[in-house]
């Protein structure tokens, strides 16, 4: 792709009172302590196919907020730096299947959003500009015949139905040598994709049907109390607390006990880490369903009581996720303040990170005008723009500033691959891990 | 790095005529193809750590013509694309030395030449960005203290002495796991580097001490025709043709009946493929010594006479190479003409590709307004200046004509990768292949 005019960056806002950039500087003075780790750990344990993590930078804190394996958005990344993602996608399918020519991606249902296909058209370019050829086989239950749609950036998409012989998928004559899953499998783990004699990644299990987002964020603490004794921080200022109730029935107010008791607790447990940073802010938290996915059934919480005075339309609202499914576990996690704001408006900007293997490829923010700086902005029916990092994030200078673009952007980069390693070991522990065959020898 | 503005991209002429665009026309069509077989390829033998390789397109041709697996010019890259090299970096080192944090550079004598010490500024910057502590040993007999030089580019660089201690080397107490040679050896095998316990690479004996010209042709040749089978083109439209005389002494004028032979014989070979293509230019060949680099030892040829004609100074200039060595084989190579132009005035302008492992991360064009498109535009004395490519090679367009510059660019990169491939053969067939580790499992 050819180079484009630098994009600007959001601004580091200073409204929120504490020790700033002190988490910058720690990463930083670190780097190559870091990276030798990173490469130990990636050594330890594979990472993930792909994936993208939101994340939340309070000035004093900056965290990892979700951590998506079958990340969309390919399309908001900066072309510049396709190259980048074309690099890692070659690596990626190396280390996943060696022999690989032929990539089937199994993308989600959705063939009214706009977005979504963007993002498959892109990834499916990055996928053949890679080497591979690469076809899109759709789950839609009554789809018979390729279906071409023809997108706003006037690329042409083709789903085709996905077909199964014996052991093997297919879509026409095409039998892919490895299976890409692009969707999430909120409504579950599809059958036709059962057993197969192809590699499907990331495995069926990693879906919304079977994680939870309390799997992750354990495993997230974990990792982020290794880095931080690695490099002599406070694990805290990289991790959100978390706590998580397993029977929730928002509908029937069953469980809302639970919710306040929690919730409650975490609100003190910042309160005191609040207290010990001089950061004056007021604490709140998230409140999520542990296997959602998509900004839904998500819910900003200041105080316990605010759980139980929902009306019925927050109660309806939290009780469903995507493809319908009922919220009953829930995790309430540390809200962390968004302290980049874009433009004259000032409007709130959030970093998104994506990874494909352990190499961090690109991201970009997501602004949004209307929104406060502690509001979740991945929420349905939001409107958010989308501004492409204008760096790579793999590119730290160290001759300037702790919060000039290309630190900020690595340190986001950091913070992204501590949150994927923590997934390659919940992929681990649930033993999600597909057979890696051996590299080229 | 951050963005620039798009750098324009040389004019491909049309004076030669000729089937045009045939080969950039082959390439595309296959991609996927080739993509796989090289994929094959790199599981079958390891790449070298890095190479740049110089290649001429004659529109009708497109073929190699020097493999230089010491690289410098990293400087000229285009910085948008530096992650490439960074990312490149990561898996180079980690297919070469799974656990290497400390990398030592052992970089050429050139103190005074600015532009080495710019790309070897720019190579050290890339591989401290991708993690690793990295540090110059330098070779330089009388250097007993850090001597620290201050480039045009306003980055100092510190070139530190090289100590043994048993079967380790290191520079102060910087004891490195890996050693990257930057020096092509020209002045033979250091004593100092035999036999390390600390794995070299390239190994030493890819030095210009120990290489020729020759054999890596010779395995290109067969690199070459392995790939235009694949694609069913004829090897000859990527395949510079060469014979070599083994025992020549310009200054005592012996075995010039041998190059009179074997120009003649090249010549002929040239014509008929030229009465075949329709190609109406004049024939010419090169005549380079076959242990050769820099340029050095290099002359055009256009008829069997001019070889005896020389006068003293023509063959003093032939007699010796770099570090003062002597030659005394040669290689007599088919010229290709430089299809490329630049600017208003019509510059000759001929690319430079730069791979990382087997990863292709970029490239630059050697721009020179005096010289004709039949003249070697590396050689000494020469004054040329540096276009960083557009684009990154590794992203072709297939909605795009077979010239544009992004197919342009991969056919380059493709070109460069066969190159790349002749000289990982050679590695193998010479034996110099240090013992690769086990990949991360």
């Amino acid at each position: 792709m050819a180079t484009s005019a630098e994009p600007s960056v959001p601004h580091a806002t200073t409204v929120f009172t504490g020790p700033l950039h002190q988490v910058e500087s720690y990463l930083l003075d670190n780097q190559s302590v870091i990276e030798s780790w990173f490469r130990n750990q990636w050594r330890l344990t594979q990472a993930p196919f792909y994936a993208s993590v939101d994340i939340r930078n309070a000035g004093f804190k900056i965290a990892p907020v979700d951590t998506n394996l079958f990340p969309a958005g390919f399309n908001n990344l900066n072309p510049t730096f396709e190259s980048l993602c074309i690099q890692a996608v070659q690596l990626a399918v190396e280390r996943a299947q060696g022999n690989a020519d032929r990539i089937l991606i199994i993308p989600e249902n959705h063939t009214r959003n706009r977005f979504y296909l963007e993002s498959l058209a892109t990834l499916r370019q990055i996928m053949e500009k890679a080497g591979f050829e690469t076809r899109l086989g759709s789950l839609l239950p009554d789809l018979h015949e390729p279906l071409v749609i023809e997108l706003d950036s006037g690329r042409p998409i083709c789903l085709e139905p996905l077909l199964r012989e014996g052991d093997r998928v297919r879509v026409a004559d095409f039998v892919p040598d490895l299976i890409v899953l692009n969707n999430d499998l909120s409504a579950g783990r599809p059958v036709i994709l059962e057993n197969l004699a192809q590699p499907v990644i990331p495995g069926l299990g990693m879906g919304w049907s079977s994680r939870l987002k309390s799997v992750h964020f354990t495993q997230y603490q974990q990792v982020a109390q290794e880095f931080a004794q690695l490099i002599g921080m406070d694990p805290w200022l990289i991790d959100p607390m978390f706590r998580n109730c397993g029977e929730v029935d928002f509908l029937k107010r069953e469980g809302s006990e639970c919710l306040s008791i929690n919730i409650e607790a975490l609100l003190k447990a910042i309160q005191k880490k609040y207290d010990e940073y001089q950061v004056t802010s007021k604490p709140f938290v998230m409140v999520k369903a542990d296997a959602g996915t998509y900004g839904m059934s998500v819910m900003t919480v200041h105080s316990p009581d605010e759980v139980t005075e929902l009306n019925r339309k927050q109660r309806t609202r939290m009780a469903t996720t995507k493809e319908g499914k009922k919220v009953t576990k829930v995790i309430i996690q540390e809200g962390v303040y968004t302290h980049e704001t874009w433009g004259e408006q000032d409007m709130v900007a959030e970093p998104v990170i994506y990874m494909i293997d352990h190499h961090v490829v690109g991201g970009f923010y997501r602004v949004h005008a209307k929104r406060a700086t502690n509001e979740n902005l991945n929420a349905p029916g939001m409107h958010f723009e989308r501004l492409a990092f204008a760096d790579c994030c793999i590119s730290p200078e160290k001759e300037l500033p702790p919060a000039a673009h290309p630190n900020r952007f690595y340190i986001y980069g950091v913070i992204a691959r501590l949150a994927l390693l923590a997934a390659a070991r919940e992929m681990v522990s649930t033993g999600q891990l597909f057979n890696r065959l051996s590299d080229t020898t």
